[in-house]
Parts: structure tokens; C-alpha cells; sequence
């Protein structure tokens, strides 16, 4: 297992980042390849008194920064760690790559570079929203405009990674709608759900309200990608609001205060819930070779969970099922057009 | 002022209904009209021991169901409370209707009987977001697909709602977004943005994304109606699981059993923010007449708050500003073209 770690992206490098792999190589057996500003990685280094001669540095100069256009990653930025990360892993110089840089630019790259899984018409982007049963939310951000053939393919996708990651036999995919009647929805919700009905390899459990996302109503949630990222925002907006809430409820005065310290553990969980380092980062379903996006803010902890993460999906062969799903359903097409045609 | 009141839909149907029709009657001068079932109405107010003698009773037998084809309200149905009430409105037998019944078929029946301010290509249903600073969302679920235009006239509907109701002098009108960028969105964003940045009748802000819906970026968000329909449900879902959060929290153990009673007051504050009964119901901003769908679950007080705001619509003069505004459009408009093929 060899990991490809981009040190250089987001906004705590290479510090944080350093770090995390760090911590990482300490908890899970792998070759971990750092790439990024040699200098900079060995002033970490020093400054935290670790050893690295168990990590390979491939040095790199230029950065992808959160402002450049995604396609630089192909082109001016070829060169920059993210650039230079996802021609490896294309290479098949590891098998895995971990970066927290600009989510266009990494997609785009992953696209480009590594490219996707035959027979997937576009990756998604999954993220995974943190409540007390998880939802695998996809596309959340790449294809702002899909298709409904786009939604099944994500539904399989999601399927594939909730049945690995998180060990559920029979994930209960749902349809983002406004509404759980089988009339709601654009033309796109209504070819969907028609499609997902008809879909023997996926647990279609229907169309699902926005309501009913913290309540456990399904393990992977499709949606196009404008939606989905709106929702992906807002569920940390809110994190965020509710948790400054409990904060100025404890602050209040000194009996709140008081009562702040017997709640200290449960409010801990609180905080756990909404803490995105806890799940690591998003990956990139139907590019061939995993691709893990963790979050621009991460700190050591999230780096090292994201971490964690891609040797999972390495380990768990999300993408070998992924790519086989796929064979099995166009064989199945095939299959079908053939009898229509000798019939 | 002469407010109409549909006692029979939602899902606390006629009780709590009247009884919130008569707290607002004893708070807030003018005449109030009940339509409904006259049997049903006299049932609670002889539980209750309230007077009718000073309201007007329209007697009606039918009801809207949630599960009607909202057509049904101008076609099998336009007898029912619902039906007359609009009816009524349109005749102008009051001046202002509200309503707890399905919004399908009220907003059907709001543009068929009551109809549009002439110029308004789309009514709006707008929802008030209850945040510490209220946020209003439009369109939140009547129009899946919208177009640039439409954006436009919903920001200027939104901006007078806020300025009358709110006493806001400008407020900031915000377009829901998957990014801050000039470059972000679909096609729909696109084109809005730059008709917006041109609109000098709004205060447009900017792009906003999701993430900060919750902490005071705006107090107009314009999305089409799909998008918006998510994030008023989501909102709606997510203030759930906090409260249900914080309620697990205090009855862990004996502890924090005795913190929840130091905390009672900020408790009740948070539920209070989550609490959508406070802030009444959503205005069709765009029908020539205040038409007000109140929560399908309110109960009296909550009823009696879309009343309050029922006579604050009609007392702040938002539809004749409306109309006076999108009168001043088209005028603007018609003048620019005549300048241009005289010139």
C-alpha cells in the first residue's frame, strides 16, 4: 500500500499536514509519499523533532492555490504538488492520493489526469454528513447539472463505498426532492426516480424530504451537484450556529456556567458530531484510482482520518466493485439490446 | 380591515384554528370572517366558551385535503373553505385571507381566483428563515424552475416585504449560490447575478453560499423554487435534531438533569429561535392580494401570529408597493426602448 499524500494544499500547510501523515504512519502500516516543498516539509520536521526517512518527499515548487482556475492543474500548475500527486497515482507510483487544495482543481485533475472508471459518464464528489447515523451525500459539488442515468450511476457508486466504508449490507439509497410523492420534483427528479425504481441493484427507498436528512431516512442521498453542495454548506452553517448557540446559552452567566461543567461530556459529543475531522474527507466516486479531498481547514487529526480513509478505500476495493458494477450493467444492456434486436 | 380566515385545513383543524382566531380578534382590531364548517366551529367555541357573536361565519362543508391535486381548489373543490375563501378575496368580501391548508392548492388557487399583480411573472412564496437575524427565502417551493427574470422581480418583491414588515430601509439581497464567485452557478445563477448587479432598485450583496445562510449575510435570499424548498425543509429538519439533541443531552443523568434547570431560560430562548410558530406564516409575495399559508402544524398561537402578520401585510401596503414598483419597471423599460428606436 503505498499513500500519496499532497502536504501542500488548504490552509494549514505544511504544518498541520506534515503532521497528520506523521501521525498516520505511527497508526497505520503503508509507504507514505510526501509531495510538496522539501524545505518546507523538513522545517516541520525539525521543528516537531520528527524523523522522515520513512517517507519519500518528492519535492515540488509551485502550489495550486484556492484562487487559481481548476484547469491550471493541467496545464500552468501542472508541476504544482496537486499536479504533480495525481500523475503518480495515474502512474501507478501509489495507490491512493489524499490532498486538501482547491476541490475544483483536484477534481478536474482527477479527472483529467487519473481519469475516470470505464463506463461512468461523470465522478462525484461524496461527502458525508455527520449525524448520528451517517448520510453519504453525492454529488455534492462537481456536476452542477446531471442527468437521471447520472443520478443511478451515483446511486450504485454511493451503494458500493456505504457497503465497504461503513459496513452496511444493503445501504437505503433516497432521491433529494421536495417532496416524497413520486410526482415531485424538475424533470430531473421525476427520470430519476422512475430509473432508481427500476433498479434492482440499488435499495431505492424513495424521494426524501429535506426534513428528514438528520433523522435517518437513508444511507446515500443523490442529488445534482448545485443542490447538493448547498446542502453540504449548510449543514456546517448550521453546525457551526448551533454550536455557537450552546456557547453563548453556557456563557450566560454563572449558574450557566456551572451547568456548562455537568454537561461537559455530552456537549464534547455535540461538538464530535458536528466535527467534519471526525469522517475524514470526501472521495472521489468513478475516478480509478482513489482520490480522497479533506477539508481546506483540516488540522493533523482530519489530515490523519482522511488518511485512514484512503487505505480503506484502497483496502476495501471500492473501486474494483465499482468498475465490475458498471460491467455488469452494461453487459446487461447489451444483453437486452441484443434479444430486442434478434427479437 | 376585513381578514379572512380558513379555520378547516392543516392538521389542528378547527380547534386550535378558532381558538387562535379568537386570541388575534381580542389583540388585534378588525373584522374577522371564519370560513368553514359552521357545526364544527360552534363545537369549539361551546368547548371553549367563547362568544362568537362578533365574527362573521361563512359556512362551508368541503375541505382541501393534503392529498388533493391542487387543482382541485378551483375545480371539485371551489366549494370548499379554501375555495370560498379565495373566492371571497377576489371579490373583495375581506382584505387579506389566511390559511393552514395544503400549499399546492392555495397557491394554485391564489394565482387562478385571486390572481397576479399585473407585470409579476411568478408569484412567490416567501419563507422567513429564523435566525437571529431573519433571513427571507424566496421563492421556498411554489416555482421548481424560475428564470433570471424571475429572480429579479422576487428580489424586488422581497426587498418590500422586508422594508414594511421588518422595517428594514435597504435590505440585502443575497442570490443562493455554490460559491461567492461572479462565475459560479448554472445558467440560472449566471444570468442572475448580472441582471441583479444592473438592478439598482435592490441592494444586491452578492452571492451567497449556503454556509452562511445562518449568520447575518443577508436579509433577502432569491433561489428557485426547488433549491429554496430544500433549505426551508432542511432548516426545519436540522433546528429538530438540535433540539433533540439538546433534550438527550440534559437527560443523560442526574447531573445534567440539574443543569438543564440552570439553563431553563436559555433553553427555552434556543427553542424559541426554532420555534417557526413565532414568526407566523409565508406571504405569496406577487398575488394582488395578501394571501398568508400559515405551518400546516399550527397550533393557536402560531395561527395567531399569521393573522397579526395578515394585518401587517395589509396595513404596510406591500402589494400596493409591488405593484407601484413593478409599474415604475415597466415604464423605465418602455422609455428605454422607445430612446432606443428613436435613436
Amino acid at each position: 500500500m503505498r499513500i500519496i499524500v499532497d502536504v501542500m494544499g488548504g490552509d494549514n500547510a505544511p504544518g498541520e499536514l506534515v503532521k497528520g501523515a506523521v501521525q498516520a504512519a505511527e497508526l497505520y502500516s503503508a509507504n507514505y509519499i510526501l509531495v510538496g516543498d522539501r524545505t518546507a516539509i523538513e522545517a516541520v520536521a525539525a521543528e516537531q523533532g520528527y524523523d522522515l526517512s520513512r517517507f519519500e518527499i518528492v519535492h515540488t515548487e509551485s502550489v495550486i492555490c484556492m484562487e487559481d482556475d481548476p484547469i491550471s492543474v493541467v496545464r500552468a500548475k501542472r508541476d504544482s504538488s496537486m499536479g504533480v500527486g495525481l500523475q503518480m497515482l495515474a502512474d501507478d507510483r501509489g495507490d491512493a492520493f489524499v490532498s486538501t487544495g482547491n476541490t475544483g482543481a483536484l477534481f478536474t485533475g482527477a479527472t483529467l489526469i487519473v481519469r475516470k472508471i470505464k463506463g461512468i459518464q461523470r465522478a462525484a464528489i461524496a461527502s458525508v454528513l455527520p449525524f448520528s447515523t451517517p448520510v453519504l451525500l453525492l454529488d455534492s459539488g462537481a456536476n452542477l447539472t446531471v442527468t437521471p442515468d447520472q443520478l443511478v450511476q451515483f446511486s450504485m457508486m454511493g451503494s458500493i463505498y456505504m457497503q465497504n466504508l461503513f459496513n452496511l449490507s444493503s445501504p437505503r439509497v433516497g432521491l433529494l426532492n421536495n417532496g416524497i410523492e413520486a410526482c415531485k420534483g424538475t424533470a430531473l427528479q421525476l427520470g430519476a426516480y422512475e430509473k432508481l425504481l427500476a433498479d434492482e441493484s440499488v435499495n431505492f427507498v424513495g424521494n426524501i424530504e429535506a426534513s428528514r436528512i438528520p433523522h435517518n431516512a437513508c444511507d446515500v442521498l443523490v442529488t445534482d451537484g448545485f443542490t447538493g453542495n448547498i446542502v453540504l454548506k449548510y449543514t456546517e452553517g448550521m453546525g457551526k450556529m448551533m454550536i455557537g448557540t450552546l456557547k453563548g446559552m453556557f456563557k450566560a452567566n454563572t449558574l450557566t456556567k456551572m451547568s456548562a461543567l455537568l454537561v461537559k461530556g455530552q456537549l464534547g459529543e455535540i461538538k464530535h458530531t458536528f466535527d467534519a475531522s471526525e469522517y475524514g474527507g470526501a472521495p472521489f466516486l468513478g475516478i480509478s484510482r482513489p482520490v480522497i479531498k479533506a477539508h481546506g481547514n483540516s488540522n493533523a487529526k482530519a489530515f490523519r482520518n482522511a488518511i485512514r480513509q484512503a487505505i480503506d478505500y484502497v483496502n476495501t476495493g471500492v473501486t474494483y466493485d465499482i468498475a465490475r458494477a458498471i460491467g455488469e450493467i452494461k453487459q446487461a444492456e447489451n444483453a437486452e439490446r441484443e434479444e430486442k434486436s434478434n427479437g
